[in-house]
């Protein structure tokens, strides 16, 4: 397992200038079939069609948590708690943590009801993926991999590491995202907050002269959200896919003949735990059948395939912006009872989301004062606090698709 | 023709800061079928198995290429020789100069027989595509662009600076290809490049005050050459696709059925004219039949489309590094007749390429000298001489695929 | 004094590419005595005695706040409300506006008792310096730029645009700062700002559609001004600095001799409105004569001289940190009434004092919603609202000279 | 002397992010009064007349170079043959390399006639110097610092890391002035550079696969020379000084008074040997008298004094462009043979001087091939050949100065 390359492995990267390699297993994971096929998963599904640039993929975000990770072990005080094993787990960890995403994540998510971090363990510790095929050099490898990611408890302080309100994968994916966007937010000076973290009795706290770093990442992550993540055209997009992806469910469940090939994508909708045909789904897949729904007899279909195509969007009201009721009203009888369930749809998205998900919230940042104390983030920082106890930023909207 | 938008619509760009359009027609353009293609194929094809987050598109290319023509319009002295016109057939011709590339270009258009500036010229001309439709708004403008893009002579200011060795191609795709690998080279100082230009009877000169910012625009182009788009391993990845495709090729011609979805590929490969097949090819499509092809029955197919799929390249040897005869022997003896077509190539690039090309050579760039006479850059920089005059670097090499 | 260069004027600046002059009258400006001076004085003080990179002068900020305020002029929608008269009166109020600042500046004001502002326009209005000869060419000018500089009203739109929560000034040296600083923060997206401007009756307000980007810029500030501006080192370097201008000013009150060149100094400290002497004032004057008072007779001249010249800092103690009382009282009892003067300090800094200045406040900014109602910034934008309801951080210190 | 800090000490760097500071000895050097005063010197003396942004200190280049140590013993294969005293002995050299440097660098070598690496030496051996007192804690270091700077063959590989074609002084400082300049070339690769080296048997080796990055490296050096370095208006301001000098020295010569503060300097010119005196002269010293001198009784001093401080340079005529016989005759008739001495210059610079110095050319850099041989760069690389056989860039100027 801890086995080392013989000369150590260089992936050039722009945040990083190198991601480097010594472990044979770390080079071994990269290539294998799991994490390659994230290549074919791009890292912003339709923000792509806002940011024209921001093409990139899954695998390059993964190899850069995995590095994050390496600049952890390297540069943060007290790191060395972790012994090479748990070390290893950690950069397997974070490089593999997003290994269950689906084609055009979020829109999928919803299909098939599972999340992606449910998806990623099962690849891990299904005998059928390449992954757990390399991982098994260790019998307990793949294991505490999946207890790490279903943040079971077992080891707190890489839980934390991994996904938390700090993680590799947000450190990395921040500054990634506005890299290839090319927005002017997003950038964090990681290498400050890693000379911030001070790891105590397994806890990662944040040295007090280092809160400043805090809240500026925590600010550009408010700003990715706004501006990128949330931006209303990205969304319209997504709307067309899960337009067809109900379409699809919906014709399935009713036994219709859907005329494009769609088998794995079916297999998986009927089975989750199906992984050799979940492996197969990648954005190249679902563009491929989409172009084949260009032609299909359903008119739904046909109809969304070709605005997905073509970026033919759908439109969006601002409710924020108090539309009169009649401007709504005029939307709403646009459609009936079957083309409202695809062309129609509202959503809200609050900052809220950012701060407090079911694993953690803003508040497990813990600041270390200079006499040895322990404040909670927003106890200490009057920003953040402000942050937390205001009314929250709320994007409500209607999206609506013409024909 | 010359209708402007009502506003100036912007898009984000990391190059750029901001890609600028203000003519309805360009707009229109960039929103047909044809261009919104381009997303759909990757600017550096296999070069991203090397460099993984060379992941942009054709697409972002092209917009970068328009936005170049527009900084010229913007800043060259002289420019404004070019009436209303002339400037917009420019700004098209730019946006378009690519819209005719295959999926994975090279070793696509070695199987068609036919470059992708003559795809692109039939795209424009042809009545079933989204684009043409968009420049019949003005009767010349399509003839226009192909005379452009076919450099036959008709407009040989506007040719030079869309294709010669100093274009708005050129300019973008340096930064842009370094921008998103991450490589240090090719960061060419555009706008001095801009201010050193002047236009004089309808050519191009160069300011001897500017001709630093050409010679290092040179060398940035030989690296960039030379360590992204000839590295070893992209070539390998290619190789890969040019044998699937040649025994596709060959299995079609010998009448034997192939078990995966390639119409429009058939279509195009047996009739270079069907626009319409052509423009459904894309990345994606590429991608969706060699994942079918990774269960055909066809060996050789089987091989290489799994081989694609999960990144097993082919090996290669450097004939720079004197290989023992042996060496050589020892490889070539591993194949067959039948296998060696498919899995064997020897490849020869040399750095001639990029200072010759049919349309132009190195000494088209012309310097103009403060007393106002002209001479050509080899005889004005003793460095470009040197370039053109010593022995190139030439690179050769045996790929070979190890089952 | 509308008369145009030949040939555009650049010059390379790392922030915006170039900076380019085409007016005559500004590039004379640029060449006069008093702009010269500041190359000079250096931006930012004794912040390049913690962020040693910080060794950019005033010169370079004011030629950068000049192309801020041109960058306004061709992207701004609504700007050419100002007629060209009022386009050469921003123009040169925006080069000229830091002109008056003293070396090390700001222990300096609190020396002399006049701001840079006032001096600013005595120096514009003085009939012997280089800059007032230049305006002489229209009879207004240097008028006009004095009441822009003085807010006097006459010029509301400049003004605002010179000088307000969002102007030439900040835009410049935020990012100015960030750059040679190195610091992470402070990256602002002008172009972004820019196009979310619009000037409506004279007044500039804020799309709401660009909220964001104004957000970023305070947040921004906020951090700098905390992680650079304020940081306790650059305070403990400019402690030495108001030691010794305090210990010169009590001699020379005392008639006692000081024993080092500093005539200039002196007519300056007696007569404020002595222009010629206070051009003569940089900061090479003051390193000139603080080395010669490395050798003072005068121990505590000798001392603060020694330890500015070899970066010997005061000590601190901050109060935030709850220090005990006891601390506190030792390092009183350290000095006499008499050394206490020179060598003991205490400072307080409030975020305040960047929401509310005499001349401004953050309300100032406006935003413009799609409906064409105006708010206030904080009143749109629940982050600005928390920002100026919660209690501010306020940095308290206590800074103690160590012999 | 290997005495650790308690906690790594941080510098911010824009170019490495961080400057790590591990040992005490060398803080305490970073805190001595010889490397405090490099902050008071440009690193680039006249450039920043023609980049006015070119206002970085010698300091930040020695701390950069130090890094540049750092990241050699942290990067480069087989630096471990080097034991902890000469890894120690490398990172002291390397931040010490500059102390010797005047003010206003090229121009006072000159009138010293002894070189800054004289002089450097002289300060290290000095017992008056601060640098010596901390070196003295080992015995044997400041005498081995020494010969590692004067190059004498007892430390060949440190020697050669501190000073020859590719060292830590030139990769520090052609980023470092490229970034500052904003120049868009001389961004060299540096991390690339410090993988392809290789130490085997006390020689550095670069491996053939990275001989790309040498080149570009040689080229961004070749652009930096001529667009930065040499820039005509840059040469132009030095002239000045160089008048200055000249003329004081003849003043002294012929014992006339001097009506200005210049005695150290005058010790100095005296006795090379006074370091007290030499390190009592940097930027701020030479600006002080030339202010002073503004004034002077002295026709010659005083004119060229006011021109240094206003910026009213020194005219050129390049004679690559082939001026007539009569314009340069005409320039030549301004002049008596008096004033000529102080207003006349001619001047030649040559590429050459770059790739050959009294101890190192170009040569020295030997590529490391596959198979183990090895061979001179410009054997193996054709681009480098190229450069060292061709005709040399000449520069060849007049430079003339008009009252």
């Amino acid at each position: 397992m801890n086995t080392k390359l013989e000369r150590t492995k260089v992936f050039r990267d722009p945040l990083y200038g190198y991601i480097t390699v010594d472990y044979k297993i770390i080079s071994d994971l990269i290539d294998s079939k799991e994490l390659q096929r994230l290549r074919r998963i791009r890292q912003l599904s339709g923000v792509s069609m806002v940011f024209q640039t921001a093409e990139h993929s899954r695998f390059t975000h993964s190899l850069g948590a995995y590095q994050m990770a390496n600049l952890i072990l390297k540069n943060v005080e007290g790191i060395e708690v972790l012994n090479e094993y748990e070390q290893i787990l950690f950069l397997c960890s974070a490089l593999l943590h997003d290994i269950g995403h689906g084609p055009y994540s979020h829109a999928f998510e919803n299909t098939i009801q599972d999340s992606h971090e449910d998806m990623t363990i099962k690849l891990i510790l299904s005998e059928q993926t390449d992954v757990n095929r390399i991982l098994r050099i260790c019998p307990t490898l793949a294991c505490d991999i999946a207890a790490v990611i279903s943040h079971n408890g077992k080891f707190p302080l890489i839980e934390a590491l991994v996904s938390s309100q700090l993680d590799v994968d947000r450190m990395d994916y921040l500054s990634r995202d506005a890299y290839f966007t090319g927005a002017a937010y997003g950038h964090i000076d990681y290498y400050r907050i890693l000379r911030s973290m001070k790891i105590v009795k397994h806890k990662v706290l944040i040295r007090a002269s280092g809160v400043h770093s805090i809240e500026s990442y925590l600010m550009s992550r408010y700003h990715m959200y706004f501006q990128v993540y949330y931006h209303p055209v990205a969304r319209a997009y997504e709307c067309i896919l899960e337009g067809i992806y109900a379409r699809l469910k919906d014709m399935v469940e009713a036994n219709e003949t859907v005329d494009a090939s769609i088998e794995a994508f079916l297999k998986v909708v009927r089975d989750n735990d199906d992984v050799l045909s979940y492996i197969e789904l990648d954005d190249a897949y679902v563009n491929g059948f989409i172009k084949q729904l260009t032609k299909s007899e359903d008119k739904i279909l046909n109809t969304l395939a070709n605005a997905f195509q073509n970026r033919h969007l759908f439109s969006f009201v601002d409710l924020n912006n108090n539309p009169t009721e009649e401007t709504i009203q005029e939307i709403k009888n646009k459609y009936n009872e079957f083309t409202k369930r695809y062309y129609y749809k509202e959503t809200t998205v609050s900052a809220v989301a950012y701060l407090h998900s079911k694993k953690s919230d803003i508040n497990d940042i813990k600041v270390l004062l200079p006499n040895g104390d322990v404040k909670s983030l927003d106890e200490y920082s009057p920003i953040i606090k402000s942050l937390t106890q205001t009314s929250y930023k709320k994007v409500d909207r209607i999206y609506y698709f013409e024909d």
